[in-house]
């Protein structure tokens, strides 16, 4: 059985005017591959809310899973929450649920659970909680679609939890041999190596650190057998 | 008159895997903030012919600029040209203007002008070649499409030349304010100070580092002195 494809949508201003540089979309691709599921698309919209009913139903149609970061605070700018139920056409309410968790949690702290803070207990109908371990406030999933914060920390908890419940594919493993020698010097064998193991996927990757050119090759398949064969074969090829 | 848009697709099979942390998307987010172009989205596709074509062709469409990184190297994985071909419907041959760069290139080098080495002067009819300064295999401006290397070091040069012939638009600047006060404690009256100056972009992002919660609360518009204002007013509004 082929693994379970999964797309990403990262919601923000920031992101896309440079102010921050997104770490989540990497994170989640290396989560991805240990889990056994294909990150195949990645996509990265505004705080919009046309934009993200859009990017939400063209991925949630295309792929198994869709994982989103961002916009699910207390402030006006946070509207993925209402975004994600029109993508859906389901109502969005504060929920008793997620109000007994927030309202324990600033009952504790001492904290005003004030109008702001209860905006974060809007969760669309139908959807299941996404446990937030760090700061509380939950994320949480519509069908297929995984709504999760945008602060790293916060992101990365979800998304063990959200992982916890989806069953593992083969993990998606890698062989490296790292060349001082340029793509073009040895793309023509390589290209012709690749082709005797149609099984596995090869690519072939530049790098140009002070002044010295190389390239990295990968060979990337399920079965580390397999890779170690097609590894050792690839040494012997180039040699 | 509005900044015009801008899109970017990012190329590449070892960012989805999490093999790669893409930077180019970072890089390019502020040197078109820097240049008052706005990025508006960013997809990250797979190696994949159909992805890229279906990829630029949507973006082209709706954006003025699309900025693509990764897959113009000379081995089998490197589909990026022949792809923007396609989607354009245009076709694509070994060029004698790009021909002519790398072949002086190599002779200089003392390096043979191999068959790989030559699929990096294929171009699309009607392209215009972008200028590489670090290792000459050149990129290319089709329409609205500018197709340049995965390499940052090489990206970043090409992305300088392409937009020396973009005409500025009105950079985007913000300032900054923050404050180790959660999100919730003050998101009520940062939403309400926000709706007085309809003329800017106000967004809030919460931190959480070694334990301690903040916010920033970030201003963003294209008049500085507009800013300045605002920001004194913020602090006043908040203190």
């Amino acid at each position: 059985m082929p693994n379970q494809t999964a797309a990403m949508l990262v919601i923000g201003d920031e992101i896309l005017s440079g102010r921050t540089r997104d770490s989540n979309m990497h994170h989640l691709a290396m989560a991805l591959t240990d889990h056994g599921l294909s990150l195949t698309e990645a996509r990265v919209v505004a705080d919009d809310h046309a934009a993200i009913v859009a990017g939400v139903n063209a991925l949630r149609g295309a792929y198994d899973h869709v994982f989103t970061s961002g916009g699910i605070g207390p402030t006006h700018d946070d509207i993925t929450a209402e975004a994600i139920a029109a993508a859906f056409g389901v109502p969005i309410t504060q929920r008793a649920d997620a109000m007994a968790l927030l309202g324990a949690h600033y009952e504790r702290q001492g904290v005003p659970f004030n109008e702001a803070r209860q905006r974060m207990a809007r969760i669309p109908d139908g959807a299941v909680l996404i446990d937030n371990p760090v700061s509380i406030a939950p994320g949480f999933s519509l069908g297929n679609v995984h709504v999760m914060a945008g602060v790293p920390r916060i992101f990365e908890a979800m998304l063990a939890g959200v992982l916890s419940g989806i069953a593992h594919g083969k993990p998606l493993l890698s062989r490296s041999l790292r060349m001082l020698r340029g793509e073009g010097e040895i793309a023509t064998a390589f290209s012709a190596f690749a082709a005797l193991y149609p099984d596995l996927s090869m690519g072939s990757y530049p790098f140009n650190t002070n002044g010295a050119f190389g390239t990295n090759l990968v060979i990337r398949g399920t079965d580390a057998a397999r890779l170690d064969t097609a590894l050792a074969a690839l040494q012997a090829h180039l040699a």
